[in-house]
């Protein structure tokens, strides 16, 4: 499709040739096939520093990517949602729609939730074309996340301090068949983000540059 | 901030320099800064093809762009809101920090929906840095937005047929001072464009090419 305003003269009464710039416009511009990197995994699993090491080393390769997480919108967009089960499931449909809204920009979006429900993960698989959902297991045993307990959270769920805390209160529903999965605590983090680069170079998502 | 990946070796005990890319950095790839256009008028005055017009020029002088409209907010982040005044406060809220993501995303984006109350506009504007919000006031008389009445809602909302229709049912708050007032019934959709296209480059929002 070829956008037409170019030929218009300013002031004539021209047809206006309302086209919407597409996805596939964007996403040749960006010299990229968008999609969603999208992490799941326990608390403390390390989803969150995955997450950006590989967002670090797509910059350097001059990709257009996007993080979303607690930080951005849990402060922001989901603001007035809590972690009840009800919540979560909301929690989880905006940042799938967001993600989509990225994804039609061409941009490469890293997503890093806990995203504990398998039905809410696959919602968010449907709302994309094939191919544009990448489920990434952060596949760390609960005994290490609680045994690392980088922030804490852990011994306050134990001492029952939080309500519906993922793998102690609140149950974690494990991919099946996940696109990528990261024994991350078996492997340096440069291996798990090789494991997902490679994946994106394999499967033409790096193309076009 | 450099971005330190690259130095370290695959498979030693490195410390992994933990930075998160930052909005800089995704603009300085993109080459431009990021703003939110923000499309405010009556229904009928030309806001969505202005926006995409816009969008298709800014897309061939080859920027980063992304248009939020009805067409890809309504049918999905906002699809359970309807039209009372407090969803609208929450359509636009939302729409306000979708919109922040993408400019710290390094993207121009587009946002072309009434958005009728001063407060909600304000709001989004406080979301972003100075001179990061860009009021387009899309400045089309009631009367000339009634007689073009391009899907019918007008003589629907004359008729009853819907309630809280903006200009007719429900209040239209006029900006006081828009970053730009297109007096879009005046003059082509080609000058509109020009308008916008111009500030934009007047204030270096298109420098970095």
């Amino acid at each position: 499709m070829e956008y037409r305003s170019r030929e218009s003269k300013k002031g004539t009464n021209v047809v206006w040739h309302n086209h919407k710039i597409t996805k596939a416009q964007r996403s040749a511009l960006k010299k990229q096939r968008p999609c969603i990197l999208w992490f799941t995994g326990l608390s403390g699993s390390g989803k969150s520093t995955i997450a950006n090491a590989v967002e670090g080393r797509l910059y350097e390769m001059g990709r257009h990517t996007y993080l979303l997480d607690g930080d951005n919108i849990r402060h922001g967009l989901n603001r007035e949602l809590g972690f009840s089960d009800e919540d979560r499931v909301e929690n989880i449909r905006r940042i799938g729609e967001v993600s989509k809204l990225f994804v039609d920009s061409g941009t490469i979006v890293l997503s890093a939730f806990i995203s504990p429900f398998k039905s809410d993960r696959m919602k968010v698989r449907e709302l994309v074309e094939e191919g544009e959902f990448i489920e990434i297991f952060v596949d760390v045993p609960l005994e290490v996340c609680e045994a690392r307990d980088p922030k804490g959270l852990y011994k306050k769920a134990r001492r029952g301090e939080i309500g519906d805390f993922t793998g102690i209160s609140s149950p974690y529903e494990p991919p099946e068949n996940p696109e990528i999965r990261l024994p991350a605590h078996e492997q340096s983090i440069e291996e798990s983000v090789e494991q997902i680069v490679d994946y994106l170079r394999e499967r033409g998502y790096l193309d076009g540059k």
